[in-house]
């Protein structure tokens, strides 16, 4: 931990106490004028430090909308998803930021940027994130296992994501593979990477951006895209990133160490907008109706199409639009 | 093409004649004081360019081992391998080197170094690779599939390189999935790596070490490794490069437009080196001898138990290990 994530810590264990320069630097063992530094660094980081003649340091409110390293980590109950934040002002992209020091840093590493300068969604489309509206994060993965099986990470994700929302009491559910969405519009996207061998993967990122409190939304998505506070919901976005790296954490450790499918499966079915729907699946410029029964074993769509045949639809083979009225 | 490509290829044109520096200069738009520092550069570089007096430039010798971008474009009969190429004097790894500008460069483009520094094998074992002993070479390729369809590239290039050194008179051979073999001891390894979101692949570094002119091996390697030198034939890398990069682009085209693996499945199984022999297989470290029957429509390998069983085998589940007398 560094000497910064420790000062907060100090204060943070406190509570309501105040903890005086000289408590602290005994206690990290650090000079009373770095102490002094350090609040002041914390203050510019969004920190509303209250400082008490005679009595020391206190937090005047919660800091619950800084997205740093010390209020993600601080007690998150997970072994290593989260334990590491790096958290940027601006970056191009957060997965191409991650993609970057991929081989460099522990399997658990999230990167979150206030802002995007050049976010991406699935296919290369643009996704607009502007400075503190949203989060938008990439996680940094080391699974053990051969490339083939990546894919279905997606899914965890998108459940994780799902989970944690609803852990904090908004109604979300999941567009089969990665869409998540509140009110029939899409709140939050994920775009998964990979880096491999042929036999192996070297990392993945998953890439998730959350709508937070985006008001305004270009013409061309207006219709389909929202944001929590656009729907009512005031959450705080280090309580989202906590749920969701103990939410994910739980999923992957049970797919990757004991090839548990099941419990991201039975979120996917639970959390789905779709099944049981109509959709129109778009597949090389074609579109058809067709009503969804379930995500089978690989992840994959079960769908009926009109003359009564069952298909399986693979992720990224089409693309669903919803039928109004449902999706 | 760049200048001093163009002073190199109207050199190469000329083929026993002299270019005077006026008709160069003529020829090529820029300053007799330019083509006098291209010349000296290009011989820096290796090129033994003779001067007469009053006649002017010719090539002094076929420079048929420098592996620059020059020599191995010239007239090269490909559409698009190979028709960029990056020479290195020195680099950790040409794959690391391939994945840092993978976005950024024209799929076909040929990363090749004199020396790696961290040269590296499958499964992060290390690779020798001693300055101008090899061709250490990683060829970036951007084909519009799904990742899963990725893993077969390794069979396309295997199959690439045996063919291109059989064309030059090699007698090689496969061990399969992707070790090229002369009179039974590992001449080439090629190390598949992938760059992919879950739908669509964004790159693929295909790297390629081949031993040339390397006497000394490692006392752990020795009985099991061997260069071109070693085994009697004295050819010219750029040769083994060029064919390399016109029997990969048949393949690889036939492959990734029609979907044909026929043509590299052929010659895989033509050129094998274990195919109807027995090898060990060794899987979660217990070993079992087997015998090869075919290499199958998905690159898996067919073996028969001493049970009489068949089985499929997938690269990178098992290490092949040759029985004595035979691989």
């Amino acid at each position: 931990m560094f000497v910064r994530e420790k000062v907060i810590k100090a204060i943070l264990d406190s509570g309501e106490n105040f903890m005086s320069g000289e408590q602290l630097s005994k206690k990290l063992g650090i000079s009373r004028t770095a102490v002094w530094k350090h609040i002041n660094a914390l203050r510019e980081e969004g920190y509303n430090i209250e400082s008490v003649n005679k009595k020391g340091y206190r937090l005047a409110e919660k800091p619950d909308d800084i997205l740093s390293s010390e209020n993600i980590a601080y007690n998150l109950p997970t072994e290593f998803i989260g334990k590491k934040v790096i958290h940027l002002d601006t970056v191009g992209s957060t997965n191409d930021y991650a993609k970057e020091i991929g081989n460099k840093v522990s399997g658990g590493t999230l990167i979150i940027s206030e802002q995007q300068t050049k976010g991406k969604g699935r296919l290369g489309r643009v996704w607009k994130s502007k400075s503190g509206d949203g989060i938008w994060m990439s996680l940094i993965i080391k699974p053990k296992i051969e490339p083939y099986k990546a894919p279905f990470l997606t899914l965890v994700a998108g459940a994780s994501v799902v989970k944690a929302l609803s852990n904090l009491g908004v109604e979300a559910s999941i567009k089969w593979p990665n869409d998540i969405i509140v009110h029939n519009k899409k709140i939050c996207g994920i775009l998964t990477e990979l880096s491999a061998e042929m036999e192996r993967v070297n990392y993945v990122v998953i890439g998730i951006g959350i709508n937070i409190k985006t008001i305004d939304f270009p013409d061309e998505i207006k219709e389909k895209a929202t944001s929590l506070y656009k729907e009512g919901y005031k959450l705080s976005r280090v309580d989202i990133v906590r749920q969701f790296c103990i939410e994910f954490e739980k999923l992957y450790k049970g797919y990757i160490l004991d090839g548990n499918k099941q419990d991201t499966l039975e979120l996917c079915r639970k959390y789905s907008a779709i099944i049981g729907k109509q959709v129109y699946v778009i597949k090389n410029n074609k579109r058809e109706l067709v009503k969804c029964i379930d995500i089978n074993e690989n992840g994959n769509l079960i769908v009926k199409e009109k003359n009564g045949e069952i298909q399986e639809i693979m992720s990224g083979e089409v693309s669903i639009r919803g039928v109004k009225g449902y999706v």
